[in-house]
């Protein structure tokens, strides 16, 4: 008798054909292990939308062998989901100190914290399941305490890079374990899952540090305030303003809900290398002189409610620009935000500040390895299969190719998309059947209760708004007492369009009339009737299609 | 008695703090002249918004003085308002050959193209005015037959540079006309008015034959179809897949509406140099092996119903992407357009396809002059006084500090907003007020029906929706006799929610028993009560904010 081959399953929920919401099942027997939990954030269709999460019914469904979430760092798109998968799958999560310390707080405001089991680990520690061990290896990246991840199966290593670049002078001087990586790629790894933004970016990314040179340079010239944005979570960015303010005799203050939050927890668990004078409180900048201060602040995507919006837009209350001030915004425009960060600018340069932003100085860098960067991974870890992750297709397609071009079978790659079941063993990978998987919308406090039908009506209101036709009609005789009123918001100014509206009003007693010549009683018929006769109406009149919701009183 | 100095009026109307509508005002006493007449696309908050034109009820107030609109290219930001306009000021509309075999076709298409006087100049035409006259001058740019305008004037020349790049070896042979710029130069220009698109860039922007170097690489290695989007405007650029098509013996096909329009115009007007047999139509493309085919698309801004999309959705009737086709996608995506190129990109990796873009291959150069172009214009013009034009306020304040640091007092340069007017003496410029100006939007056949109100009202719409509450009161006694009957869209799935609506109006029959009671007979009174009362509600249960919609009807 043939004993059935030694399989782990791989079960991307989320990262694959898209940026964002990461989540990837590893699955071997009687253990399931989770890496990260991420969310998204709605595409410009998704209309009021707030965030979107991955479709964890697998994980429901399969709860008692959930052994834990394994997180590899602490950015949105890799824990963003934990407040609403903990609420349906209360299971253990493993991370670093930081990574937990950002978790910690989000779960707080979720009124989560008490009931959540966080295990903290730190880099080249081993976390033994039944089945399989995961193992934490030290990466470089646009947060501190960023790992990879060492699955340790029966059937070999899997390993999964998480979101990575390679430093070789990183801020706090702990670069990406190069020698464990190597080590494993000795050992031999069955099938890496490897990051996959950057793979259209040849060459490499620079490093962090390249960003302090440029921060020193402006602060050497700067005459008065300095202003800088950039992403709260990125505390490297953080430590190296500290550094050039420091170093040029300012006090730093920080603005902007989430920056505090993350400099709360940074600081008590001691990421931060900081001087004891050196923090001063937003209320308290006026007391020194504009050469001596410094902001650290968020808003560095425009977002319109964020500090540094509010600054531009003379709303902030405690920050007023001023000519002289100088703004350096320390971060790229997330596709799709662009005209927000251009507005952002704008409005700082007409208010006289200095502003230094991509276009014109190396303000940022990214945190993603690009293709020199992936070579060397490939190069290192040496996998027989090879899985991108982290992208959308063309990236995971260029990311194949990559693979490819350092000598990897095509056939030993394979392009999964979420919800693919993966099946490998020592000699093959292949996908063997798919798993529910998908995009739930949070709106408010609905968590999948906006699905397809709300949004293509929310769609429909957004481009030409909405008409509403009341009518009260007797039950007995089907006599229209009262109506036909129409009331429209979002389709045409309502003062201006009398005319247009008495018209309107006109055709749909017309349409009752015809309903009750021809003894049409149903509301269903007579509803679409007014519905009918309106439409063409307005298409006429205007070349626009509002919706039209026709309501029957009946007394 | 001291005589009134002698000055010329300078009033944008389009253009400035923004990129799109150009429409530049030019006025000495009795003459005014209009330089340009574009639109712009709506931005991502003017929900349902087809296109922007500029308000021009300053040009209305004074139809009498205005001898004619001087177009410098056919591009849409810069002709794309002409339907409208024409409509209120119906005044001869001057341009070169190219440019006004495009505003033909449009305005053929709003009936306008027998009313409208069109003037065909060629460059180095001048048109002389009562007291100015304009001077057409060639320049470089991505549309064929672009010039500059030279407006003289008796207080000295005036220089509009139109959208411009320097291009040393421009498809068609003609460069830029240095010699021209450096005579006016030479005789004074008052005032120069200078594209600022670009002046973020360092260096130089590439020539356009840099494109078809790529092309014929490309073509080289292409074992299939090969499938070309770019902008339908940009005749040099179709040259070059032509040229690329003729030399590996391959025929052309085109797709795409605007495509089509552009391809006859330009063809008919002879600015597409090509051999008898090598055109062939859509319909005929399998009838040769696809090494023999290339097909000329639109949709290279990934736009939904474009002939590019519709092929990578499987919806194109006549191209049916396969494995082994190339696609080179020939534009950047314009900011707003990057996650829609992007879907596009992902949908024809998908379906095997090759993808050529700008992330991977030089298949794009920009029209517009980056920073040493810029310079070079200046040194060239020498104007006194200088406004730089076509851009936001970043581009127009780098695009001073440009000027600055070549030498220009920073007094001699004038930052302008759209409606500002700008007096030129010999020796002085300044601001001396402002005139109308404004965004107006078409929708549909509407052009200035939607404004603020209908837009805010579409924004509150497209996020959470509408909640209509309808309530028959009888007249006499205030009693309610149907209803409330409630009716929601865009807000929650109706079936998953009819508990929250019964509170909802149980809620709302409190509020009008309470009405009642305290003898409030007053609809605003007892609508702002209803709206309150679920306002609060559904925020409470559901963190959203539906418009709220009471509607009473009274028999």
């Amino acid at each position: 008798m043939r004993k059935e081959k030694d399989k782990v399953k791989v079960i991307p929920l989320g990262g694959l054909g898209e940026i964002g919401k990461n989540l990837t099942v590893i699955e071997y027997k009687n253990d399931i292990i989770v890496i990260d939990c991420g969310m998204s954030f709605p595409d410009a269709d998704m209309l009021g939308i707030d965030i979107v999460i991955p479709d964890i019914t697998y994980l429901k469904k399969n709860i008692d062998r959930v052994r834990g979430i394994f997180l590899t760092h602490g950015h949105e798109d890799h824990i963003g989901a934990l407040p609403y998968v903990l609420k349906e799958i209360n299971v253990p999560v493993y991370g670093t100190k930081l990574t937990l310390g950002i978790v910690e707080s989000k779960l707080r405001e979720h009124n989560l914290n008490d009931v959540v089991k966080l295990k903290c680990v730190k880099a080249k520690d081993v976390i033994k399941l039944d089945s399989m061990s995961v193992e934490f290896i030290r990466t470089s990246h646009s947060i501190a305490d960023s790992t990879a991840l060492a699955i340790h199966t029966p059937i070999g290593i899997i390993f999964h890079t998480g979101d990575f670049k390679v430093d070789y002078t990183p801020i706090d001087g702990s670069v990406i374990d190069f020698a464990r990586l190597a080590e494993l790629g000795k050992k031999g790894v069955i099938l890496m899952l490897a990051d996959s933004t950057n793979v259209e970016r040849p060459g490499y990314t620079m490093s962090e540090r390249t960003v302090g040179t440029t921060f020193q340079k402006f602060f050497s010239l700067a005459k008065s305030r300095i202003i800088v944005a950039t992403f709260a979570s990125n505390i490297h960015r953080i430590q190296q303003v500290i550094t050039a303010a420091e170093k040029y005799d300012r006090k730093v203050a920080i603005s902007g809900r989430s920056m505090e939050n993350i400099m709360e927890v940074a600081m008590n668990l001691g990421y931060i290398d900081i001087k004891k004078n050196t923090l001063i409180n937003i209320d308290n900048i006026n007391r020194y002189p504009g050469n001596r201060i410094v902001i650290i602040t968020t808003g560095s995507q425009g977002e319109p409610m964020s500090a540094l919006s509010r600054m531009a837009a003379s709303e902030h209350k405690k920050v007023n620009i001023i000519p002289g001030d100088t703004i350096i915004i320390s971060a790229n425009p997330i596709p799709g935000n662009e005209k927000l960060v251009s507005g952002v600018i704008n409005q700082l340069f007409k208010k006289g500040a200095e502003v230094i932003y991509e276009a014109l100085a190396d303000v940022h860098v990214s945190g993603h390895a690009c293709q020199e960067e992936l070579k060397l991974i490939h190069t290192l870890v040496k996998p027989k299969f090879f899985m991108p992750v982290h992208g959308e297709y063309r990236h995971l397609k260029q990311h194949k190719d990559l693979a490819v071009s350092l000598g990897m079978p095509s056939n030993n790659v394979i392009i999964a998309d979420n919800g693919d079941v993966i099946e490998v063993s020592r000699d093959s990978i292949k996908k063997t059947g798919t798993v529910v998987s998908g995009q739930i919308f949070v709106d408010g406090l609905g968590v999948g209760d906006v699905g397809n039908i709300v949004l293509r009506d929310r769609r429909h209101l957004s481009q030409d708004g909405i008409l509403t036709v009341v009518i009260t009609i007797e039950k007995q005789t089907g006599t229209v007492i009262a109506g036909p009123d129409i009331i429209s918001r979002g389709f045409v100014y309502v003062r201006e369009s009398e005319d247009l509206m008495e018209e309107a009003k006109e055709l749909v007693r017309g349409a009752l009339n015809e309903c009750e010549e021809k003894h049409i009683t149903e509301w269903a018929s007579i509803k679409s009737n007014v519905k009918e006769v309106l439409r063409s109406f307005l298409y006429e009149k205007t070349k626009r299609k509002p919706m039209i919701l026709p309501i029957i009183m009946e007394i």
